[in-house]
């Protein structure tokens, strides 16, 4: 199976850095973005950009780094944006909806889908997005978390968010799933029957329980989620067993 | 409302890092896991432990690193597990069942509800697991990402695993959200009629198209989840300005 494709319409999407102090932050969350798909990045009001430590961090992100848009204000760098979040830990006194990562992707993704552009919004690691950034946005979105350890940083909030939304993208992991195939029902049957005439052939059914155990053993073959490959490897040891057991393979000595 | 409890099962899943090279990824997963309520940590052979580093990193969660257990094999980490997923970004040649966080988190958290005792394997930040770590493990778990760019670094993946089994713990964001209550729809139709009276009186719904902007104005206003206090304000202004029609307030002079 072939690498999917990151979807174009993931550049509809920006992540705001406002006010970021360590441009260290600045890199981490620039690689944050980039293995999520992401690649627009803007900065208000960095203390220090560009910065040797923002490149370090970034470390295969640098392009993004390097087209990282500097903004004087916030409300710059949301002149075009129609759906600005604000990411928050803290209770606000606002009723601006309040909402998960994951209840506030479907709505973004299907926004950028359709051309709109939305905004990220994180603000400064210590002191958060004030309440002049939170008010020129129109949601707020909280991660989920520990209430009594509720100390995500800039980054890592990052990369959860893009997490999130990477994660309705329609892109999936299938490309490196093995190619096995998995066996069907009938197969697990017809290897199920196979199993019990060699553990007939070996003397091992009794006629008491043979049934019981046979159930047992289907039960569990069944719930294995076998492969075909694995089938046939077991149907190898069944048929050496068997002929041990018939007498057409003399005893093997050991040295 | 009051905070949330984080579930006491969470203490049945561990995270393990296997032959971490780095101090500072170990406390920067430290603080990732605590955020996300796991507290049992399991180093096999890690490069400097304890050290400096990782306290400093690991901020506020330097009691997981205090009760970190550091193991010479990973078979000791896991010896009394049920369920262990290896972290894995690479395709692996193996039969092992691979899915994304999301897809496995259910599992994992039902299984830790049931006091069985559930395992996190990551790698080494260079190397990841080596083939025989990943076949201690009887799932392969792997975070969905830009297939031209996966570079999720140790903390990272660790932060985008325990936040997706977090995310199913059942613990809301709803004690962040202000108290405010939303309208009803006959509040929101009552606001409406008063909208509507209050436009006629200052001459503005002219009859012509008044009722394709009372349609329009009922859309807007039923969309934009009003809530109480919100018309109790407008409808103070709409008041005030059916005074100044009706003659009830004389006009005000400008300085």
């Amino acid at each position: 199976m072939n690498k999917p494709q990151v979807p174009d319409f993931l550049k509809n999407i920006r992540v705001i850095l406002a006010r970021p102090s360590h441009p260290g932050n600045i890199g981490s969350a620039a690689r944050a973005m980039k293995t999520m798909g992401l690649t627009r990045l803007y900065l208000v009001e960095p203390k220090c950009f560009p910065d040797p430590e923002a490149d370090t961090l970034a470390s295969g992100a640098v392009d993004v780094l390097q087209h990282a848009v500097v903004v004087p204000t916030l409300a710059e760098a949301l002149a075009d944006v129609s759906v600005a979040c604000a990411l928050t830990s803290r209770r606000r006194e606002l009723s601006t909806p309040l909402s998960t990562p994951r209840e506030t992707a479907p709505e973004l993704m299907a926004r950028a889908r359709d051309g709109e552009q939305v905004a990220l919004v994180f603000g400064n690691e210590t002191f958060g997005l004030s309440i002049d950034e939170v008010e020129q946005c129109n949601r707020l979105v909280t991660v989920p978390g520990n209430p009594d350890y509720f100390s995500l940083n800039l980054a890592m909030a990052v990369q959860v968010m893009t997490y999130e939304l990477f994660s309705h993208s329609g892109v999936t992991v299938d490309y490196l799933k093995p190619e096995d195939r998995s066996a069907t029902l009938a197969e697990v049957e017809s290897f199920c029957q196979h199993l019990e005439c060699a553990l007939d052939d070996v003397g091992y059914l009794e006629r008491r329980n043979g049934e019981r155990l046979m159930r047992r053993m289907r039960t569990l073959f069944n719930r294995a989620g076998l492969l075909r490959e694995e089938i046939d490897i077991l149907r190898g040891f069944f048929k050496q067993a068997q002929r041990f057991a018939d007498g057409s393979l003399p005893p093997r000595k050991k040295d």
